[in-house]
C-alpha cells in the first residue's frame, strides 16, 4: 500500500544512536534532547491485519526526525494515497464534495478506518515538523499497543513561542526587596524564625530578598536576560506548554480539515498527548539532587507535612499557573478556617458553659411547672410533660444562645475577609508569577461544535446543490479552481474565524439543546424535591407506627430512630443524586454546543453547582425553614395523604434538628467523599487497569526492557480539571457559611477535613495523574463570583436562621417587652399557648385522657377563652414584627460592614503596589539609558562622519564602527521607501541627529551624570 | 547683576524672521512652528526697580531658542550668580545648609524674592531646551503684566515622548467592521436614517465602517504608521499631553530643588500654564474650514442643538479622555433619564387617571362619614371633620398610589441597568479611543506635600546636628564631597522616590490633620442637624402661634404657609451650606496632605460628597422616616420645649409632605445652582477680570497690536477640574434614585435640567475656560463606586419608602385581611382610633368641645374601653409585620434582579469583544508574515552565503544586499561579548538559520501559500 510506503519517506536525520537512555527516558535516545511531550496511540490489532507486517516493521523502526527540506512529494502523495484507500464511489465525485469527507468521518458514529488514522497521524507529524518540532518514534516492532511518538522543541522553537505567548522571564536587572528597618525588622525575624518549621524545604527559596525584573521574552533582547543554560532557560512545564500550543494549533487540512490535538484524540486518533513529569517521585539514591517532582512529594504531597505551608512557588513551576492557583485558594481557604474554628469552638464552649445557667431550659427541665403537653400524634399518642424533653431543651442550648448571633455576624464578615484576602493573595502571586497584563489566549472551537457545524454547512450546501441541479450548470471547467477557492476559504475561516457562508451556530441550532436543558433542570430539581419529600413521608409514617407499637421501648425512641435514620437516608440520596447530577451537567453541557473550551467549562460548572448545591441543601432548607410550619394547631393539623399529620419541631426548638442534619450531611458528605471517591475509587481503577495491561503484557510477552518514563505516565490517569476539586471546596464553604447559626463546629469540621484534603490532592497530582499542561490562569475564574455569591446569600440565610429558626428573638422579646421581673422567668410558659381538650375532632383525642381539661401547645395564639379563640394573638404579631424587623437590620448591618470592610482592604497589597512601581521605573530607568546611549554613540558616529564628509546630515551605515548588539533596536540600514513608512522615520531618525550634534560635547560629562543618577536608582 | 547678564547667553538660534503671525498666532514667528503651550509669568513692578531697566529691555528682546550647544557655562554662571545675590549670611555657611534654601523659600510665608524666581525660570527653561523643546519668548519690552514663553515640541521630541507615554496611533492596516446582513442591516439602515436629524455635523465621521488597527507608538516601526504629515499626525491635545509630561518631570535642581511645572505654579515663579485653544470660536469667514474648536461651539456647545447626539469623539480629541469621559457619561445619563421620565410620567398620569375612583380619598372626601378628628393644637385648636382635608388626600393618591411601588422596582432596576449601560459605554469608548491596557501615570507628589516634607527633614537635620555638635567633629575637609552625596541623594531621591532619610509622611505627621478632619466633619453634621432642627421648631412654633391668631383666613392656610416658608428656608440653608462645605472639603483635605493629586481628589470627593450628601438630604430624610412618628397620642403628646407638639403629618399621609420637600428642593436647587452659580458667577468674575485688565491696559499704554491666541486663552479662567460637574450630577442622581418612590417625575425634571446642563457646561469648556491639558483616562474613577452606592442604597430606601411612609401596606393588609368585602371601603375608619375626651390632659382640650365626646386619631391603638386602652392593637403589630415584610421581600427582590441584570448584561459588547479578537489576529498575522519573510530573506541570504564559502554557519552581514527598513528588529551587525548576552543570541540565530536552511528551497511556494492564506484573513 502507499500509504506506509510514503511514511516511510521522512528521512531519518540526526543522530542514530544506540538507544541507551540516561535519566530514565526523559531524553531522546541521543540522550541530549529533552522530551517535551508524547503522543500516544494504540495499534490496534485489526489493523496489522490489513496492513502487511513488512511495511508495519519498517515504519515503526526508530526514526528520530528532524527539522530538515522536508519532501514536497509526502503530501501529494499522502493526498494521492488516501484518495486510493477511500471507497471507490466517494472517490468519484471528489469534486466539491472532497472536503467534506474528512469532517463526515468525524460526525458519523463509525470511526474513520485505521489507514486513515494513520495518514491523518502522518499529516500531523509532519507538520509539526515544519513547525520546528524534532520528532522521536518508537524502536521497537509493536504491533499493537501503545505506540509512543516523542517531541522535543528546539532553542529557536521554543525563542519564537515564548515571543509569541508573550511568555515573562526574568531579566538580569534585579532589585533589593525593601528591608524593613527597626522593630519592623526585628518582628519580621521573629515571625520568619517562629514560622521556620512549618516552611517546607524546598531549594532556591533563599533569595527572597532580591527580585528580578520581568519581561516577556523578545529575541531582541536576548542580552537582557539570565541565559545560563539554553536547556534550562525555560523549566519543564513551559517548554510542555509551548509545545501544546504547536499541538493545539497545528492544522491537519488534507487528510481531516481540523485544527490541534484534542480534535485529533477526540476522533481517536490518537489516545493521549500529555508532557512528561519530571522522572520517578521516589527518591532512590542520595537526597540533594532531588527533581522538582521528588521534592514536590517529600516535601508537599505527604500526610505528615500537614502542619506546613505549601510550597505554592514550586507547585505553580512544576503544575503551572491554574492548579498553582488552586492550591493556593486552597491553602488560603484552610487558613482562614483556623480563627474561625477557634471563635466557633468559644462560642460552642460557651453554650456548653451557660447551659445550667439557662433560665428557659431549666424551666423546661423543671417539673414541678407540670406542662401538660397536648399528644404528637392522634389517638396513640397520649398527654406528655415537657420536662420530659428536657434533653433536647439542653442540647438546644448549647447551639441556640446569644452567641451565635455574634457568630454568625463575626462569619459573614469572616466570609467577605476571606474573599478580599484572597483577592489580595491572587494579586501577589500574579505579581511574583509575572502574570500582571497577561491576556486571554484565543481559544478555538471545541471538536463537537466544530462537527455540528460542519454538518450545518453541508446540509446548506446540500440544498444549495439541489438548487443548482435545477438550474442549467454552465461552468463545468471551473471546479478545479472552484474546489481550490473552496478549500482556502475554509481554511482561512479554520485558521482564523472570519465567516465564510456559515461562520457560527445561532440559538435555533442550540434551541433543542436549551429545551432539554431546561426541562432537565425542571426534572432534577422535582427530583430533588421529591427525594426530600420521601423522607419527610417516611419521617411522619414511621414515627406514626412506632407511636401506635405497644412496645414503650420502641415508643420512647421514636424520634432519636427516626431522625437518625431519615438523615442517613438523606445522605445516602444525596450522595448518589450528587454523581447523577454531575454526569448529566456534562451531558446537558454538551447539548448546549458551546464553542470553546472555556465556554464549556463555566456553563458546566454553572449548571453542576446549581444541581448539585440544590441537592445537598434541599433537606436543610426544609428543616430550617419549613419544617414545623405546616403542622397547624390541635384541634385543627395538617394532614398528608388524609391520615398523617405533618411532623413538629422537637420541643426545644428546629435549631437542634437543623444542627444534626448539618453536621451528619457535612461530615458524612466529606468522609464518604473523600475516602471512597478520591481515594478508593482511584485504586481500584489503578487496579483495573494494571491488570488489564498485564493481560495485554502477557500475550505479547516482550516487555523486557525497563518501562521509559512515558510507559510510567502513560499508565497514570488523565487529568480531568479541577472543577471538581473547586466543586467540593465550594459546597463545603456553603456549609461553613449559609448556615453556621445553627452550627458553630462547621468550620472546625472543614478545616480538620481540608488539611486532609490537600495533601490528598498533592499526592493525586504528584503520584497518581500524568502531567497536566501548564496553564495560564490569572485568576480562579467563575469560582470567585460563586463564592461572593455564597457569601451574599449567606447573610440573608443567616438572619433568618437566627430570627425565625431560633428562639433568640422570642426571648430578646419577652424579657424586654413582657417579662414582669426583666428575666427570662416565665419565658416557656410565655411561649406555650392552651387548647381546650374538648376541641379536639372526633377521634384524634387520646384515649386515656383521664382528667386533663387544657393541653398546652407551642405557638402564639388566643387561648380558648378568648372571643377569638386559637387565632394568632398580638404576641404572634409583635414577635413576628421584631423577627422581621432582626432580619432587616442584620442584614443591612452585615452587608454595610462587608462593604466596609472590602472598601478599608485595598485589593493590591501595599508592597505589591510599591515594588510595581519600583519596577517600573526601573524599566524606564533601562529605556532611558538605552536611549542616552544610543544618542552619543551616534553623536560619536557622526562625529566621525562629519570629519569625513562635512555638511552631510544623513548617516551612512556600515560605514560607522560596529555597533554593539544592545542597540539592536536601531535601524540597520536606509530604508525602503517602498511602503512610504521609510521615509519619516529616516527623517526623524536624522533630526535627532541634529538636534544632538548641535549640542557642544563639552554637555556630555553633564550627560553622564544624569546617566549616573538613573543608575544609582 | 549677572544674574540678567547670563540669561542673555542663550543665543539666539533659528530663523529671526519678522514677526509677522498667521493664523492668529498659533505658531511660534517663524509662522511654521506650532505654539504647543504656553507658560505665563508676571513681571512684577517692584522687580523693574530692583534691575536695572537695561538689562531688562535686553533680556526680554525677541529670543527664540531651539535646541543647539547650550552652553554650559549657563549653569556654573547660574549657581555663582544666585550665590553672588545671596545675602552674605546665608552664603556663608554654604556647606550642607546650601540646598536647602531653596526649598525653604518655598515653605517659607515670603515667597522666593523676584530675581531669584527669574533664576529658577531660568534654569526651568534651560533644562526645558535640553529635554528637546523649543521655545519662544516675548518680543516687546514689557516691565510687568504678563509674559508668554511659548514652547514647541519637534518631532523628534514628540516621537520619543509617544513612545515613552505608549501613545497607541492608528496603523495603516485597517479592516472593515462587520456590515450586518439581511434584517439585520436593513433595520440599522432605516435606524440611522431615523437617527441622522440627531446626529451633529462631524467632518470625518463617515468613515465609520472602517476601522484602523491602533498600535503603541514606536520608532522603530514608523513603516506601519499612517503618517501623512508630521505636523498633525500628533493632533493638538496630544502635542499638549506631551509637552505636560515634559515639563511635568523636568527638574529644577540648581535654584530650587523641584520637579515640574506644578510647583513652580504653586510657588508663584509662573503664573499659568496652558496649551492653546485651536483658534478662535467664532466663525468668521466661510463654513468648510472650521478648526475644532468652532465646530465644536457650533454643533455642540449651543442650546439649540439640545436634541443632537453628542460629538463625543471630537470632544475627546479636543478635550481629552477624562473630559471627554465626563460628557458621555452625562450624555448616556440624560438619554437613559428619558424612558424613566416616560414611565413617571406613565404613573403619574395613573395616579391621576384613578384619583376619583380611589376608595380611601373619596371616604376621606364623604362629609357623610363625618369622622371627628381631634384638635391639631392644645388648647386653641378644635375638634375638625376629616373631610376639610380632601384636598390633599387627593393630591396624595397622586403619589401615593400601585403604581409607585412598580415605578420604585422599576427605578431600582433603572439605576443598575443606567450602571451597566454605562460600563458597555465606557469599554466600546475605551477600545475605540485606544485605551485599552493604558497604565496608571507615575504621578509626583503634590507641592504641598514636599514643603511639609521638607519641613520634617529639616528638623530631624538640625536635630541630628545639634548632636554632631556636642560630638568633637573631624572630618571637615569632606564637606565638599559631603554636600555633592547630599545633593545626589536628594536628587535620586526626588527624581525617583528611593528613601532618602526620611522618605514620605507617616501618620503621626498627619494625625493632627486627621484630628481636625474627624472633628470638623462632626461639627459638620451637628450643623445640618441643628438647620433640619431649626426649620422643624420654626414650623412647630409658627404653626402654633398662626392657630392661635383670631383671623380665620390665617387659620386655614396655617398648613400650606408654613409648609412653604419652611422648605424656602430649607432650601436656602442648603444653597448656603453646600458653597461652604465645598470650601471646607477643599480645606480639609490639605491637612490631610495627601501625596498626589489623584489621592488628593479622591479624599475630596469623598469628603464633598459626604458633606454635600448629607446636606442636601437631611431634610428629607427627616420628613420621609420621622416626621409624625414621634409625635405621642392625643392625651400624651410629645412636646418640644416644654411647650410645642412635635408636628404630625398631613392627614392625607407624610408622602405628599415629603412630595413637596423633593420637589422644591430639587427644583430650587437645579435652577438656582444652575443659574446662578453656573452662568451668572463666571460672568461676574470676567467682569471683574475685563475691568482689572482694563484699568491696568490703560497705565501701560501699549496694547495695540490684536491680541494673540495666547493674550485671549490667558484671558480666560483656569480650568479647575470636573468634582464640581460630577457632584451636581451626581447629588441630582440621588433625587431621581433615593425617593423616586415618592416623587414619580423627579426623572423628568433631572433630564430637563440635564439637556440644559450638557450645553452649559459644553458652552463654558469651548469658550470660557483655558484648554485643558488632554488627561488619559480609562473610566470615571470613584465616581462609578459612589453611584453604585447610591443605587445599593436607594433600594432600602425606597423599600422604606413604601412600607413606612407610603399607605400602601396598610392597604393591602386591610383589603386582604380586615375588609369584609374584600374592598377597600372602611379603610379609613380602620386607620383612625377612638380617643376620650375625657382624657385630654387638663388645660390641652378645645375650649369649645361642644358635645363631643369621642374623637377620632391616624393610629392603631386600642380603645378607650378595651382593658389596655391606647396601647398599641393587635392591627398595629399586624400592620408593621407586613411593612417589615415587604421591606425584606422588596429589597431582596430587587437585589435579586439587579444582579440578574448585571449578570445578563456583559461587561463587554458582543461587537467589541468581536473587534478585539480580529485586532489581535491581525496583529498576530501581521507578527507572523513578518517572522516568514525575515527567514525567506536570511533563507537567501544564506544561500548565497553558503555558495560563497560552504559549511558557514554565521551570517557576516554587511556582505549580504540591503535589507529593508521594515526589518529593523534584525540585529544589525555581530553582537558584543561584552555583555554576555551576545553570545546566546548569536546562537539563537544560528540555530534559526541551520533550521531554515536544511529545509529544501523547493518548500517556499507553499510558504506563500500559507502566507496568502494569513493575508486573505
Amino acid at each position: 500500500m502507499q500509504i506506509s510506503a510514503s511514511e516511510d519517506k521522512i528521512p531519518v536525520v540526526g543522530s542514530t544512536s544506540t538507544p541507551q537512555c540516561n535519566t530514565e527516558g526523559l531524553y531522546f535516545s541521543d540522550g541530549r534532547r529533552k522530551v517535551d511531550y508524547v503522543l500516544v496511540f494504540h495499534q490496534r490489532r485489526h489493523s496489522s491485519i490489513r496492513c502487511p507486517v513488512g511495511t508495519s516493521v519498517s515504519q515503526d523502526r526508530l526514526s528520530i526526525v528532524s527539522n530538515g527540506n522536508f519532501p514536497q512529494s509526502v503530501s501529494s502523495d499522502a493526498v494521492a494515497g488516501r484518495g486510493g484507500g477511500m471507497p471507490g464511489e466517494e472517490a468519484a465525485n471528489a469534486g466539491e464534495v472532497f472536503m467534506e469527507l474528512g469532517f463526515a468521518g468525524g460526525s458519523e458514529p463509525t470511526e474513520p478506518a485505521d489507514h486513515e488514522m494513520r495518514l491523518i497521524r502522518q499529516e500531523f507529524e509532519a507538520n509539526l515538523l515544519e513547525a520546528g518540532l524534532e520528532i522521536e518514534r518508537d524502536k521497537e516492532v509493536k504491533a499493537h499497543g501503545p505506540s509512543f511518538t516523542r517531541l522535543h522543541a528546539p532553542w529557536p522553537v521554543l525563542c519564537r513561542e515564548a515571543e509569541f505567548l508573550k511568555i515573562k522571564v526574568p531579566t538580569k536587572t534585579s532589585y533589593e526587596l525593601k528591608e524593613e528597618s527597626g522593630f519592623g525588622s526585628s518582628m519580621s525575624t521573629i515571625w520568619r524564625k517562629l514560622n521556620q518549621p512549618f516552611q517546607p524545604k524546598v531549594p532556591h527559596q533563599d533569595h527572597e530578598r532580591t527580585k528580578f525584573l520581568s519581561h516577556c521574552f523578545s529575541r531582541d533582547k536576548l542580552h537582557l536576560y539570565n541565559i545560563t543554560s539554553k536547556d534550562t532557560f525555560f523549566d519543564n512545564a513551559t517548554r510542555g506548554r509551548i509545545v501544546y500550543e504547536i499541538l493545539r494549533r497545528t492544522v491537519c487540512v488534507r487528510t481531516c480539515q481540523t485544527i490541534g490535538i484534542s480534535t485529533l484524540i477526540a476522533k481517536g486518533v490518537y489516545d493521549a498527548a500529555f508532557p512528561l513529569h519530571d522522572g520517578d517521585y521516589r527518591v532512590i539514591g542520595h537526597l540533594e539532587e532531588r527533581n522538582d517532582r521528588q521534592v514536590l512529594h517529600e516535601e508537599w504531597a505527604r500526610y505528615s507535612a500537614f502542619y506546613k505551608y505549601q510550597p505554592i512557588d514550586l507547585v505553580r513551576k512544576y503544575f503551572g499557573e491554574k492548579i498553582g492557583l488552586y492550591f493556593a485558594w486552597l491553602g488560603v481557604y484552610t487558613q482562614l478556617l483556623i480563627p474561625a474554628s477557634i471563635v466557633g469552638i468559644i462560642v460552642f464552649g460557651y453554650g456548653v458553659a451557660t447551659v445550667d445557667t439557662d433560665i428557659p431550659s431549666l424551666e423546661m427541665c423543671d417539673e414541678r411547672l407540670n406542662f401538660t403537653m397536648c399528644p404528637l400524634c392522634d389517638g396513640a399518642c397520649d398527654f406528655w410533660q415537657l420536662s420530659t424533653a428536657c434533653g433536647t431543651a439542653r442540647a438546644s442550648h448549647l447551639f441556640d444562645n446569644p452567641a451565635t448571633v455574634f457568630f454568625a455576624i463575626f462569619m459573614s464578615l469572616w466570609a467577605v475577609l476571606f474573599l478580599e484576602h484572597w483577592k489580595r493573595r491572587q494579586i501577589s502571586l500574579s505579581f511574583s508569577w509575572d502574570l500582571t497584563g497577561i491576556e486571554e489566549d484565543e481559544e478555538h472551537p471545541r471538536p463537537r461544535y466544530e462537527t455540528i457545524l460542519l454538518q450545518k454547512r453541508q446540509r446548506k450546501q446540500k440544498k444549495k446543490k439541489n438548487k443548482k441541479k435545477n438550474e442549467p450548470e454552465k461552468q463545468e471547467d471551473g471546479t478545479v479552481t472552484g474546489k481550490d477557492r473552496w478549500r482556502q476559504k475554509l481554511l482561512s475561516a479554520m485558521t482564523a474565524g472570519i465567516p465564510t457562508a456559515i461562520d457560527k451556530l445561532t440559538w435555533k441550532d442550540r434551541l433543542p439543546g436549551y429545551f432539554i436543558n431546561v426541562s432537565s433542570i425542571l426534572f432534577m430539581f422535582g427530583l430533588t424535591f421529591s427525594a426530600v419529600f420521601g423522607v419527610i413521608v417516611y419521617r411522619i409514617t414511621v414515627s406514626a407506627l412506632m407511636a401506635m407499637s405497644p412496645d414503650p421501648e420502641t415508643k420512647s425512641n421514636v424520634r432519636v430512630t427516626v431522625t437518625a435514620t431519615a438523615v442517613i437516608i438523606n445522605l445516602v440520596v444525596i450522595l448518589i443524586l450528587d454523581e447523577i447530577y454531575g454526569a448529566v451537567a456534562v451531558w446537558l453541557t454538551e447539548l448546549e454546543i458551546p464553542k470553546t473550551e472555556t465556554n464549556f467549562e463555566e456553563r458546566l460548572i454553572l449548571k453542576a453547582f446549581l444541581l448539585k448545591f440544590m441537592n445537598a441543601y434541599a433537606p436543610i432548607f426544609y428543616v430550617a425553614f419549613f419544617k414545623g410550619r405546616f403542622a397547624g394547631r390541635p384541634g385543627n393539623y395538617v394532614y398528608v395523604f388524609n391520615d398523617y399529620r405533618m411532623e413538629e419541631c422537637a420541643p426545644g426548638g428546629c435549631l437542634i434538628e437543623l444542627c444534626i442534619q448539618l453536621s451528619i450531611i457535612m461530615l458524612g458528605k466529606q468522609l464518604i467523599q473523600n475516602n471512597i471517591f478520591e481515594i478508593g475509587i482511584p485504586k481500584l481503577k489503578k487496579l483495573v487497569r494494571a491488570l488489564k495491561d498485564k493481560g495485554s503484557a502477557e500475550t505479547e510477552k516482550e516487555e523486557e526492557r525497563p518501562p521509559q518514563q512515558w510507559n510510567l505516565d502513560h499508565a497514570l490517569a488523565a487529568f480531568e480539571g479541577l472543577t471538581p476539586e473547586y466543586m467540593e471546596m465550594i459546597i463545603q464553604f456553603g456549609f461553613v457559611s449559609l448556615f453556621v447559626a445553627s452550627f458553630p463546629l462547621a468550620p472546625l469540621f472543614a478545616l480538620l477535613n481540608n488539611v486532609i484534603e490537600i495533601r490528598l490532592d498533592a499526592k493525586k497530582f504528584v503520584t497518581e495523574l500524568r502531567r497536566p499542561v501548564a496553564i495560564r490562569a490569572k485568576d480562579i475564574g467563575i469560582w470567585y463570583n460563586i463564592l461572593s455569591g455564597m457569601g451574599k446569600f449567606s447573610v440573608i440565610i443567616n438572619a433568618f436562621v437566627i430570627s425565625f429558626t431560633s428562639d433568640f428573638i422570642p426571648r430578646l422579646v419577652y424579657q424586654y417587652t413582657y417579662s414582669q421581673t426583666g428575666t427570662m422567668h416565665g419565658f416557656i410558659d410565655y411561649t406555650l399557648s392552651y387548647f381546650n381538650v374538648s376541641n379536639f375532632k372526633p377521634g384524634t383525642a387520646p384515649q386515656n385522657s383521664g382528667d386533663i381539661t387544657v393541653c398546652r401547645y407551642k405557638d402564639y395564639r388566643e387561648p380558648p377563652w378568648s372571643p377569638d379563640a386559637y387565632q394568632f394573638s398580638k404576641q404572634y404579631w409583635c414577635v413576628l414584627a421584631a423577627r422581621l424587623a432582626f432580619v432587616i437590620l442584620f442584614q443591612n448591618l452585615v452587608m454595610f460592614l462587608s462593604l466596609v470592610v472590602a472598601w478599608v482592604i485595598p485589593d493590591v497589597p501595599k508592597t505589591i503596589m510599591e515594588q510595581l512601581k519600583r519596577e517600573k521605573k526601573l524599566l524606564v530607568d533601562v529605556f532611558l539609558r538605552e536611549e542616552k546611549e544610543k544618542f552619543q554613540l551616534i553623536q560619536s558616529l557622526f562625529a566621525k562622519d562629519t570629519t569625513l564628509q562635512p555638511g552631510s546630515h544623513t548617516l551612512q551605515p556600515g560605514q560607522g564602527p560596529p555597533i554593539p548588539g544592545r542597540y539592536s533596536t536601531l535601524p540597520p540600514g536606509p530604508t525602503q521607501a517602498g511602503d512610504g513608512g521609510g521615509g519619516p522615520r529616516a527623517r526623524c531618525r536624522a533630526a535627532s541627529f541634529s538636534q544632538f550634534t548641535r549640542k557642544n560635547p563639552s554637555t556630555l560629562p553633564r550627560n553622564e551624570n544624569e546617566n549616573s543618577r538613573h543608575t544609582a536608582v
